[in-house]
């Protein structure tokens, strides 16, 4: 068993080391880590835990894998294909495979998320910039890429 | 996406419906609720919600497969093994292959949590008369499945 870690103002546990989001700097993000809550040779399912600071946001990105995604605590939006959904506490986000995704925290408080994805799957693909154009013209879109969480 | 819906006592989302715990009458349990939030033929995973009443429990049971939970909200203690423990919103518990456990909420207080198990995995087992007396020879056991909760 492992204690949640109510001292900090982020959320944090006993013995789970708080980590970079990811080790590859040519993947755009900003201002969110990772803890990994359940990693085991015995399941087939992993969960993480991502916490993301008021104004940071995930990388943009596409897999085939599936995330299943349960908010913790705080506030933002997401992108999942071309829909932009505000979450907060305990909403549901479900990304489906080959799907483009990025969560954004609000600008005035953090976005605390778990995700569930299976221990085997691939490695995330970014947009090209042609990927990019089509998805900067849809409005929505466009101002959530923006950082506009208005 | 799927809403938190905010309005009730109990936790509940749009569109996940509250089932009964269990359909087998045989295995004892009392005030306790499932909801499935994620099961999808691409995942290997699943992670359901369970809430406990106060007062309420779930099934004495062992299995092969391995749990992975975390507390959502409330009070209560689980039985993992021969090991008590008091838990409360956000900890962790795992519970291993073939190891008997039970959770139970806090006498004036709900618990809930997620679990995250195998989408493929074995029926449970219940405790034949030998493997009760076993737990109950412990002090702490027998204390926590007489629900004494102090």
């Amino acid at each position: 068993m492992r204690r949640f870690d109510a001292g900090g103002e982020s959320f944090r546990w006993d013995a789970v080391p708080v980590l970079d989001y990811k080790s590859d700097a040519a993947a755009p993000f900003r201002d969110i880590t990772r803890q990994t809550l359940f990693k085991r040779d015995d399941m087939q399912g992993e969960l993480r835990y991502f916490e993301v600071a008021a104004g940071g946001h995930s990388t943009l990105e596409r897999h085939e894998h599936t995330h299943a995604v349960l908010v913790l605590r705080g506030l933002g939006a997401c992108l999942v294909g071309t829909a932009v959904h505000r979450i907060g506490a305990y909403d549901l986000v479900t990304v489906p495979p080959r799907t483009w995704h990025q969560f954004r925290a609000a600008a005035n408080a953090p976005l605390g998320f778990l995700c569930m994805v299976d221990a085997a799957r691939d490695r995330p693909e970014l947009p090209d910039a042609r990927a990019l154009q089509t998805l900067q013209s849809i409005p929505d879109v466009a101002a959530f890429l923006a950082g506009d969480m208005s």
